[in-house]
């Protein structure tokens, strides 16, 4: 350790060390500080597009090209992560059937990006570490602060052990315990957020695929995949239960199962029962789902949280930052949160790259990291909150999930823009168009028809849930104002009912996607592709 | 958790997790618990022939498949884990260039038993404890234990939470901290032990392959194997480094490498010296090893430990029993920690299980289990205590290394005998074979011949270090007792001046041991072929 750094980043996890190792691999000096040291438990498994994406554009943004090994799924080379080749939603209702036209199957465009992971985080997060200290990150784990020190001149810190490093600038990447918000205060009350839930959460063996239940019956060999080759939502009124396999391809030997329940906590507020009877409690209302965990057994302790929800009135401050899990959380609904993580990385790198450059860490130079931050927050809570109330009533969800599919569909797009626009002309300046500002946190940024769509649609399913208006009323009319807006490619077939179950993009798909593009999409879009 | 089990394991690590697999797989109601919880970083990771061996032996002697995972390298298989083709040994002396004639690469018969494994221990570990929760044991982790009571009627455990339980019998896989050696006061004072070290070791990337250090002057090719297909060990006249790496064949994705430094406190008191100050001065006194650490950096803190060597007067008692980490430890060196835990498992997997289906736990019947015990930790310190003093003059440990070798490569036969005996006549009383109780803790258990010649050799090695004969003369009277012992099959050449480095055994070096064997070898050594 030396005695000063540019950076010092607490915490050792995935986040703090990719942030780490695109520093250290830009001239920012940089030191890692954790409390506790690798190898460690963690969720937030399953990749998105976004997820993928976003670590190929930086791997070419900051010249990190190892950064692209954590992008798509590589089925030569993991005997460890599981494959994602859809999100499926499955709905139920306490004490009956599954009604097998009550699901859903979100598939990853493949042709386009490549499948995504379900990543084994003890090792996907061990193998950040090392590729931050291969660049030059300076770690130190089993140090414990005893106290921080930040004011305009830098940062301050001292550990237990008494040794002492002063940096330009700290950012906090310890997540809900973070040392910074407690500092400074940092949290605000809950209730500002809309979404109230908790979760239990474990690893499990044996959890059966969920195609191998009931399989007349519940028609699944209609789905476009098998269900275990995906995140699964088991969803209900009151909540969600996640179902992430790693064992789901040929050269698996990760036999375990990612398996979560989260409640809404309004219908089901926390009673202090043990996770383990609660989930039974839920299997004995849940036939089919009771069916997968049959033989299913725990390979550790539940975990079980208090409510999820909680978010920072401010994320930066004189010469620091909270990271984003810091910083504010939602809900592991949509698996947003490495994703959203990196967006977050990939701006506060960009800034701190420069700080370092200008000699100027001047709070307003982070000015753009918190807005996205309270962005992605303020967004996700409503995506998460419109779910939730849209599982009261299943077309809800129906429409609801459509405005989901389309934001992830259109901000594909965007990324996959941005890199190939980077290809034709090499040129490092387009990926300024990923610190977009307009929309920052939406689930498609810049795009403000999208903005406005989202809106009007979460307000469609949140009076719908206040019973302010028919709930199949409004899911008609989030279907009639998806249809109107002008920003659905053919292609995608969002808005046919009943919903299309087919691959959403194959190859095909894609040149009268291009066409849409050029001939029909609002600017917003089409500017992506003038570049 | 049930209230009642039949036998409670403490320690969720490999050991327990391996017998307690074996146990729930035969009748035996078992629950594993740990204060802890996975994942879990450990070393102990290079498996030698009789790791392997005992899991393949044991997989079927206890009808448990799934442990021949864990035997031998799978090339196809593992990303994460690194092949192990030999063990090499480069002689250094403090201050000069490695002479490439002090060198010994003992080579994995692998036309017989496979490459062995270099173990990613946080991934193997857990793998472990699936199996045993597959197979219906109940694991409890991060679970602490207030009290234990062990009397000739059972067990009974009190948790810090409150819950109690009873078993019939207890074993201790809790390693140096055991709790029964605590409360029983077990440990004896470890001036009884011989062996004198200390270690520091830690995970680290970028740690070239030796043999790409000063290759002509190194003369690496003149090795059967290359050295970083294998665990090398850097021997010095007080002590040993070792260098474990995982990323050394095409699949891997793995970039640790295991490093660790080993004095013999005697020479290399502790000082109180920084770790990572302590390997750069050695590294300062030995170039060619400096070489290949260059560009390595550490991925986690060292770990310092005071002096290794423990032992307990006794390590079983009334409804208890501790497993080998537990009753004693002596060194890394020849990596058979993992080995000899398999041997005390396979016994008192045994022993439990008769246990179990006579109702009779009475200490007697464990007997087997702690002279075991204590024969691996006497055996083990005189094997590492010896070449630590052949050390001091290269031509000493040239000659007491080829014991090392003969005893291990009978061991190899041994074992295989077993194997082969079982498939020819699929009598499961060839496993009894075993458990042989005859020198049981010797390199190659059972075989009179080999117990004489290596306390004879030993002994050469003792009064050598002691001034009361001369090194040279020692080496040459161990080669002579050698050549005398008519224990060494010619095939191996072991006696041959220089030494020969070829590989050990090829197909053809195979077909002239068995005819030796049949012809020429002492009788314990063909009895394995008789049965």
């Amino acid at each position: 350790m030396k005695t000063k750094y540019d950076v010092v980043l607490l915490g050792a996890g995935h986040s703090s060390t990719m942030l780490a190792t695109i520093l250290a691999g830009n001239n920012v000096n940089v030191l890692v500080l954790d409390k506790q040291e690798h190898p460690k438990f963690a969720i937030g498994e399953s990749t998105i597009p976004r997820t993928s994406m976003m670590a190929k554009l930086m791997s070419v943004r900051y010249d990190i090209p190892e950064l692209a090994q954590h992008a798509f799924f590589d089925a030569k080379a993991s005997t460890t992560n599981g494959i994602k080749r859809n999100f499926g939603f499955v709905y139920h209702r306490a004490g009956q059937l599954q009604q097998p036209d009550e699901v859903l199957q979100a598939l990853i465009p493949e042709s386009y990006f490549g499948p995504e992971s379900h990543l084994y985080r003890q090792d996907t997060d061990a193998s950040m570490l090392f590729s931050a200290i291969r660049r030059g990150a300076d770690v130190l784990q089993r140090a414990e602060i005893r106290a921080i020190n930040t004011h305009s001149e830098g940062v301050e810190l001292e550990l237990v052990d008494g040794r002492q490093v002063r940096a330009d600038y700290l950012v906090d990447g310890t997540g809900y315990q973070s040392l910074l918000a407690k500092k400074h205060e940092l949290r605000v009350p809950a209730d500002t957020l809309q979404t109230h839930s908790r979760t239990i959460f474990t690893h499990m063996i044996d959890v059966k695929p969920y195609e191998s239940i009931e399989p007349e019956r519940l028609r699944h060999d209609e789905m476009p995949r098998l269900w275990s080759q995906g995140t699964l939502h088991h969803i209900f009124d009151g909540g969600w239960l996640w179902v992430i396999p790693f064992d789901n391809h040929d050269k698996s030997l990760n036999r375990l199962c990612s398996v979560g329940l989260t409640f809404d906590t309004r219908a089901f507020p926390a009673t202090g029962t043990d996770p383990e009877d609660e989930f039974n409690q839920f299997l004995a209302q849940h036939t089919d789902i009771a069916s997968q965990f049959r033989d299913a057994r725990r390979v550790r302790e539940w975990t079980r949280t208090e409510r999820l929800q909680f978010s920072s009135h401010k994320s930066i401050g004189e010469r620091w930052c909270l990271m984003s899990h810091s910083a504010g959380f939602i809900d592991a609904l949509f698996s947003r949160g490495l994703a959203n993580t990196a967006m977050n990385i990939n701006l506060l790198a960009e800034r701190l790259i420069a700080a370092k450059r200008d000699g100027d860490y001047s709070t307003e130079r982070f000015r753009s990291v918190e807005q996205l931050q309270q962005s992605l927050v303020s967004y996700n809570d409503r995506l998460v909150n419109c779910s939730f109330l849209s599982w009261k009533h299943y077309p809800l969800w129906d429409a609801w999930s459509r405005i989901w599919i389309l934001g992830s569909f259109l901000d594909s797009l965007r990324l996959q823009s941005v890199y190939q626009a980077h290809e034709r002309s090499g040129d490092k300046g387009v990926f300024e168009r990923l610190d977009e500002r307009r929309f920052a946190g939406s689930l498609c940024p810049g795009v403000e028809a999208f903005d406005h769509l989202f809106n009007a649609c979460a307000r469609c399913v949140e009076q719908a849930a206040a019973g302010e208006c028919d709930a199949d009323a409004a899911a008609q009319q989030i279907l009639a104002m998806i249809e109107e807006s002008n920003l659905a490619p053919p292609a995608l077939a969002l808005t046919a009912q009943p919903r299309r179950n087919d691959p959403v993009m194959g190859r095909q798909d894609m040149l009268t996607l291009a066409s849409w593009i050029r001939r029909q999409a609002p600017d917003d879009i089409a500017a992506w592709y003038s570049h």
